[in-house]
């Protein structure tokens, strides 16, 4: 077993990581510094303080991060249209690199020679973590307790804290969720329970950030969204940062029923894992982005951006935001949104974004050419030919010389 | 102005292609085969044959062509998840290719030397009329007569129709939709008017084939879709045929508000338009194929078709169905649906289409692997650290020799 | 330590597998399987078998698996003109798939539960292996000497050899090579020694298979290979099966001094590192392929099998034959290589393949068509006007809205 | 026909633009300025000047463009490794954009209203100048008489030349070249003639840049390249600028017969052609550039700029160098080019360029992992195994439910 002077250990105030922060001092006979974030999940961050304390822990950093994780992190993901295997907006893969790079931070900052998070052997979570974290600090050691000990039962966890002095909320223990739960100002995520049979519905009790489209207003919400380089900078002609942005859209998306997913995804780890999500400003980010890119991309760089989006999904799902080739593919990605300026208007009923409109200072929409109207020699129909006759002269060849299709 | 002996002409027994039957026949002093497909578009086809037996028209070829359509067509093009630019389903693009099929194969039954199609020569449809027709008869003239004729208005239209006998309906003229619209068991498209205009809404009356969400039911709708080798092959357990299928689906899902898109697109030509789309059917065999799949696919299969799909969507949209290199393609998709056995089951209500359930004899979701509770060995968490640390070899060494991320 | 039965172990008959076969019945108290491989490696395997029974080895499996190695593998690989990083030709790669196959299916017939190989831990072998039994057998037990073991040492190696009269031929120990090396019928390798500097170049000494092109005769040698569906079946008009095919090539390629490699290459398990190869037959193979397919494959057919390849070759790099992704890709593959029939006439000469002609009944080259003399009307120059303004058409329009190229 | 106030031409001082100047003058009763550019093809450009005076042309531009050629054209392209189908270096493709810029700024500096130039209707170069032109000045009129005139035959040109007291130099029409050529520092091709069957060798006469390997020194030369952000700087350990670099590394390179090429290439317009080409110093730049990339870019980067370049050199070769999504890539490959820093040693040897030796400062090479020996603990051989176990995981889980490979 490795020898540790200092370790910092991703501390979220709940249960578990508490017990890690004790495991922790007591199985390395080492400091242990907290580091809890507030990335928008929802809860507050500063009674992981009086906790920490509780347990002798002297370097104790709360942080508020949800304008970082936006600004960084999500907005830079959207600008890629990015979806994971068609569905999955990556709400708690695009968090992990902003608490790795903090982690290492602060182990810089603290001489701590070790990090350690709460996240199971099992998931993706500990690779994004890990990999970010030894990219940033090559020599950083990592500790992963749930792949370590043997607290691998609620009650083994139990006798722990009752052991360890570690206070249980036993109310709260027992109304606790019967869901793995993730939450961040981008998602919050169900996992674990009776989900782990892909063919039961989701109770509708599970959800927590959105109404159901049944129980969602019989009046439809429009929004218009003003972009600038590929993000959000205003909704209905205010100005508002992006955390401010985004919080706005759950707002009014969660009131319309909006963002509820639910899918089979592919683990980087190897298996199949059941999970529901609930995105709802993602959900219209998305789409809208998608409106307004529709208006001013060229169409090649359209399907580039297109073609390349599934291996950045992958990059970011499997853990490697933090890599030279995420990196790459994001200079291409940004530099394609200079032009993506302009606004959307979305039309939110009922768990549906349509988009109503979008314009653009700099649209490549040319009325005048596409008109089913006279246009008035903008575009000359016999150039048509030529192309559609150049375009099939590789099959007229080749048929020619009696090459079959089928 | 080249001699022609014998024209097939994609026959609707609307006024335009009316109109162009006539035209060819005058201008060309040929001979006209008119060829009028059901492809599902929701109007009958047999008084095509009156109509064209007035213009004195002998070789009249009126085919209902919806199974063909759908299971040779439509099915394939769903087994690759296929979307163009992040949205549209092909509706309109998908029906061309056999369109092009059937003028090519009466061509040589009849003798005839060119075919005709009433696609005008900024669009798409002479694109992918032509280079299929070009494809599968590599000698074949073709006649677009709206890059060649000067009836570019609807009053010169009208002047010819006097002219030449062509009776016209002025009721039905009338009231003729200010949209220019194509319908098959796929979709119903509708562009020009007011669409023109991306900023605006579409009307509300503009819609033929979906109540809108705000009309439709309040409780939801729920369907068991079983799938054979990426195919659907049954609803709630009731065996149907392709076009049944997508009949079924489309009743329904118009039912329930689901499937109508407003994008603005790239056309192949080089403009950019818009476009409103209702594709009820299409919308849910996306959605519960992409479920089927998540169960059945291995995950590096899934992401290959992932990444090829943009590919075989542009194929599809520029009208290279009849192309060496879709087929090939198509080879690989066919070949990843062998397993893509099951059944899913969904939910529908007011536009939104969610999955309720999926479950397959050729599952690879292991709860035993992915459960959250004691998996009694199933999975090795260790195994985790070195998968981790090898993957991150690269960029520790990087780190560790001093080369910086941003 | 898990408890075994019986063992099959990929035995070369060398020193280094023979410590291994005597260190698992001792380790492991189990059985050990033994087989041994000609895959063209150019050494006896028939003295394997008295080596294995002095240990005591009572199940001995020696196969010549020369035509299945090149048929199923080699000539696969080389329809997709695979090369790894734009240098390597993948010769160990893609031996590692059937040495795989072969120990799953001795494990099956002698009903062992483990498979064992003499790959270390830090190298791509150790992965292609396992991989390949994990995907074919999954509840196999695989032994990795080199990474459990502490016999980490010619000189340990040597002790144990003594305490457990495992005979060494010292005079061969002495005059052994600095490098480590693997062949094959595709391909020899060097790694280690000198070679750990990529600054320093290869010692002529080194090399084994081809004379340098310095040594290599004056004169050139020229070749006609014929194909059939992607595959070479014959030299000089001669009928030949594959594995004759590569050994010919190999014969007469290394006599003219071709298919020397010097490169750094990145491992799959994270490090670079520099290998020489020495690959005659093989880089003939790749130029006359890629002759063949100029000829008759369709334009787009090829440019998407380029795009593809890349991808392909890292599948076989990192151990993913066996995989249902590499099929789903193969399957793409050998459907486009119906066409690829016909006959390259190359010219070998100190080092050089260069391409002499190229003929073949499904040629695509049109030399009515392609003339700079008179086509008679075979092409339509002025078909090019509109084929360039609708290709530039998206580019005008963004140039005439004010949109700058930099 | 068009009515044109001023014509800016490409203009070679060849016989056949000679013809097209006065062509234009007489066809369109318009100014003509012309524009001749060494690329470094090796002919003298100030003689053109007095012909074009002959011919009453004013506004004569005569420019050595060769250092803005190689370092903003040649060598961008060449930091992606670019070939196009496995062969083709692009020495035409990449002078085609640089020309047609001029052209443009020429137009706009003498207010002319039209370019032309003397690429026939069949080629890759008339979309090459023109889809330029277009991007960078949408309004400009482009006359490419080739596709307009009758003159489409050597008699029909010399009678014109004739009429219009445009001299020929007779003798030297006597003794040309039976190919079409084309030059510039990158390379010289040769098309048509008895090149029109592909099973034809090329001449030994026909090559003018290189000697044959044959008669190519019998010692090899030894070159070193300094690498700076992915461009040579210096040769030999002299700084050199970029057309300096790529003239000695054509001399060094031609002189030991290296750089021959002998393809079936297929044109953008349609048809398959078949071209020689001598790339001397291409060739050591293509291979020299992937060796000093081996040993300092990421693994993942370096793939991903394989996986695009495919569609990169596509982009080149079809003529959308000016262009948003060739500048999209461009920003990416120019990104990963940072770190490629360092010296390459090549060795030149009668048509073989081979790589001797390759060191950086960004070297990500890490020897005390790579080693054979002992790594003292740099490497740890168990991560191995959880890094293989779980790469398996998936297809242990299909092939435990029964799924089959073939």
């Amino acid at each position: 077993m490795a020898s540790l002077k200092k370790v910092v250990l991703a501390y979220s105030g709940g249960l578990d990581t508490s017990v890690i922060a004790k495991w922790l001092q007591e199985t390395y006979n080492c400091e242990v510094v907290t580091f809890t974030a507030d990335l928008g999940q929802g809860e507050e961050v500063e009674p992981a303080r009086a906790k920490a304390k509780a347990m002798g822990i002297k370097e104790i950093y709360i942080e508020d991060l949800r304008e970082e994780f936006v600004r960084d992190y999500v907005f830079p993901m959207f600008r890629a249209n990015t979806i994971y295997e068609g569905e999955y907006l990556l709400g708690t893969s695009i968090a992990r690199p902003l608490i790795a790079k903090r982690l290492v931070e602060i182990a810089n900052e603290t001489g701590a020679d070790a990090i350690s998070h709460g996240a199971t052997g099992k998931g993706n979570d500990q690779v994004r973590f890990e990999l970010g974290a030894y990219a940033l600090k090559p020599g950083i050691k990592v500790i992963a307790p749930w792949r370590e000990w043997d607290l691998n039962s609620r009650e083994k966890l139990m006798t722990y804290c009752e052991q360890h002095n570690i206070p249980v909320d036993y109310a709260k223990q027992k109304t606790k969720s019967p869901y793995s739960m993730d939450a961040n100002l981008l998602h919050i995520s169900y996992e674990g329970g009776i989900l782990e049979d892909p063919w039961q519905e989701a109770e509708e009790g599970m959800w927590r950030w959105s109404v159901s489209p049944e129980a969602a207003p019989d009046t439809p919400t429009y929004v218009t969204l003003t972009y600038k380089q590929g993000d959000v900078v205003a909704i209905d002609g205010v100005d508002m940062s992006p955390a401010t942005v985004l919080e706005h859209l759950n707002k009014v998306g969660g009131a319309n029923g909006i963002g509820r997913l639910d899918i089979v995804e592919n683990r980087y780890v190897g298996m199949k894992s059941r999970g529901c999500y609930e995105t709802p400003g993602g959900t219209i980010l998305l789409k809208a982005h998608r409106a307004i890119e529709s208006l001013t991309l060229d169409r090649e760089v359209a399907h580039l951006k297109d073609a390349m989006m599934p291996r950045y999904a992958e990059m970011i799902y499997n853990g490697y935001w933090w890599s030279p080739e995420r990196q790459m593919l994001q200079t291409a990605i940004d530099e394609s949104q200079q032009v993506v300026n302009g606004e959307v208007r979305v039309k939110l009923y009922k768990g549906n974004v349509s988009i109503a409109g979008r314009r653009s200072d700099d649209s490549l929409f040319d009325d005048k050419i596409a008109t089913f109207e006279d246009d008035a020699g903008a575009y000359n129909q016999q150039d048509a030919e030529g192309f559609i006759k150049l375009n099939a002269l590789r099959m007229r060849i080749a048929a020619g010389k009696g090459r079959k299709l089928r």
